[in-house]
């Protein structure tokens, strides 16, 4: 296996980067920008407060020794460059680290190639780093599917029978998932406010986020075949930041029984950075003891939990952000491994380009709780924002800003954020 | 509106098209093929036992009237040609349908021409048509979920509150929607066969097919707009037969409370030809009496169901087949125009190349029965085959064929058929 030098902690780049950046030299996250000096959309890895632009890079010929074409760092989206696999794009990432490394001269000291190549992010806009195929959200944080099955069941006996055994997702719209920043307006549907009278229609009542992260794929397998635990790490590409809007009072109506819809395919947002899962492997961690035992195909090895703490915040129209969730994707029930091994057991084909969203991350303190609907318990404990005002659920005007990072050991490996504005119902 | 001539009743064709047809040249459906004369994947039109290769026509001049390119025709998929809109895609096919009209001799009278347009259907492959972004499948047949609330809850209370008053649906997997003959593996997962017992791992022990049939979509609004049910005509193209296989115990243990997830995604046949709106006009007939009152988005004016003819067969391996459904899509309780309203009522964007599948479609009479669960109902009546042999759900070695026409005043607009063959778990 080829070794991940890009994650040396003793590298320094001849960049800039700030203290507490997202984006040091062992990052090195990909995504998809354009700017001044060309409208149309390359690659581009996020360094520092600058973006490399791979397409430039190439072009100039420091990438000519790898697997690569012009065509894949010239793209709409991420995913011609994620076909070339798992190897190649390691490769790729290695040897930026050498380009933008302190000792290395072949960049650095051409000041008209740097020119061509650095932009700061500030004047960029980014864009949807992947063309998404399928979406999966996943259901695998123990202390949300608890707290949802508390509020909408029995105390008692709020895990369904099937958690325990089952990494539970289901299918959602890949359609709607759009770039931070996109506004969206409060979507319209069918709630039922009484259950003894017929429905009625109008904006969402309840509209909620989820604090979520989401992994996306290189090139499965055949229609037929399976990927095991073990193999899984060679077919996850990265992570990023994914909040899974839900208008909770849409889907309680809808839901049953074939799970939610209009509920939440009306926007899910993610963050325009790709991390690499080769970037988060000197954060992985241990997960909770799975007691009941899981059947064989689920079994894993090793630390394949990541340490990666989270917030949301709230900001009000015209005021300053609340922070109302602190939570970690350590907590999460099933990691991304048994999800991908149980998402293809049945021969399921999975794609260069799909996205798996984990579902609510909430840990156990109530300020890990990672959505409104347990925040304020079902609207029963409203938030108090800086500015004075309350909120049960999201306001027309409110910003919803997630972010992450991973940090140990002085290296910090980060997210940068989602964010969202909603506005009024059309 | 341009008036659809293609469908004049008095038409007919210089080629031959043998009595019951399903491709008269008042039908002309889309599909993808390859051949021996190119292996190069292209757009074509059935008629009789043959089709004419859009592309070889393109290039020889006799589209160069319409809005197209060569490359909208020598495509992997439909949808570049989709991405031209309804207006476009009617004048073509009015287009074709003058060319082949007996009366015409531009193409006739070009015994060379003829020769490179035109190939048997037997010597071709027919392709996945169209390349499906997301992929919903709705339950929009009354007996349908009344028969699987009968069996699974009670029979006085088998209809969940909110079936008559949303057209349930949920999202699919796309990635596994195959072309017709596609042979694939009885899927593997988990089952619980006892409930006091833990799950256990294995070959799926209750496989079913599902008689459905989905519409494909044009290019539809931006996210945030919504389409009416008024509008809803302008946005399809056309259907086709869909087989949503499923496997009935992975289900039960899986779907709650998201959905089903790998009871459905393991495989979705579809048969090879878009058979375009336009050519189903004809076929228009009213609906149920919609009792309780749809709200306002749901509400529509005329006949916009479709009388369609649909049959079930399973040939046992080595033997021969045994018809064991006869349905008709005019048995659905919601039409495609309430679906497309409900879908993006909330602001979900519909994009082109999207398969809206109308869950499986159910008479009212047992031998209607779009299922083997209900055709067996739960494996307590097994279907006799003409080998002797008997079926409560799908045996590996079983193909499952699917067909469908409608029929008027001696015109019959046809779907082929679309077939599959069970192979035992890997």
């Amino acid at each position: 296996m080829m070794e991940i030098t890009a994650n040396n902690p003793n590298l320094s780049s001849w960049i800039n980067v700030p203290e507490n950046s997202d984006f040091p030299i062992q990052n090195l996250p990909f995504g998809i920008f354009s700017n001044y000096s060309s409208s149309n959309k390359r690659v581009g890895v996020a360094i520092g407060d600058q973006i490399l632009d791979l397409y430039q890079l190439f072009e100039l010929g420091y990438l000519h020794e790898l697997p690569f074409e012009g065509g894949d760092f010239e793209a709409e989206y991420l995913n011609k460059m994620m076909l070339h696999g798992k190897m190649a794009t390691r490769q790729l990432r290695n040897r930026l680290a050498e380009l933008l490394s302190t000792d290395n001269q072949e960049l650095q000291a051409n000041k008209d190639h740097v020119e061509q190549v650095l932009f700061n992010q500030k004047d960029c806009e980014m864009h949807l780093p992947v063309k998404v195929g399928d979406y999966t959200d996943f259901y695998s944080s123990e202390q949300h599917a608890y707290n949802v099955g508390c509020m909408f069941r029995d105390p008692d006996n709020a895990l369904l029978p099937n958690w325990k055994h089952i990494p539970v997702g289901y299918h959602g719209r890949a359609s709607s998932i759009v770039i931070s920043g996109t506004p969206f307006h409060r979507p319209k549907g069918q709630t039922i406010p009484n259950p003894d009278q017929p429905p009625v229609f109008g904006p969402c009542k309840l509209l909620d986020f989820e604090l979520e992260m989401a992994f996306v794929t290189y090139e499965g397998k055949a229609l037929g075949d399976s990927i095991s635990t073990a193999e899984a790490d060679d077919y996850i590409f990265g992570m990023c930041l994914f909040n899974d809007w839900s208008a909770r009072d849409i889907q309680k109506w809808e839901y049953v029984p074939l799970g939610p819809f209009l509920a939440k395919n009306f926007a899910s947002h993610v963050s325009p950075w790709i991390v690499t899962l080769d970037a988060l492997e000197p954060f992985r961690t241990s997960g909770p003891v799975q007691d009941p035992k899981v059947l064989p195909y689920l079994e894993y090895k090793g630390n394949k939990h990541i340490d990666i703490n989270l917030e949301v915040g709230i900001t009000p129209e015209k005021s300053e952000e609340t922070v109302v969730a602190k939570s970690n994707y350590k907590h999460m029930y099933w990691n991304m491994n048994q999800q991908l091994a149980h998402h293809s057991v049945n021969g399921c084909n999975i794609k260069c380009g799909d996205m798996m969203a984990s579902g609510t991350i909430s840990g156990n303190e109530e300020s890990a709780y990672g959505s409104m609907l347990e925040i304020s318990w079902k609207g029963t404990k409203p938030v108090q924002m800086k500015d004075g005002s309350e909120r049960k659920f999201i306001q027309d005007g409110d910003t919803v800003t997630m972010r992450g990072y991973a940090q140990k050991e002085g290296i910090r490996v980060g997210f940068g954020e989602v964010n969202a504005t909603i506005l009024p119902a059309k």
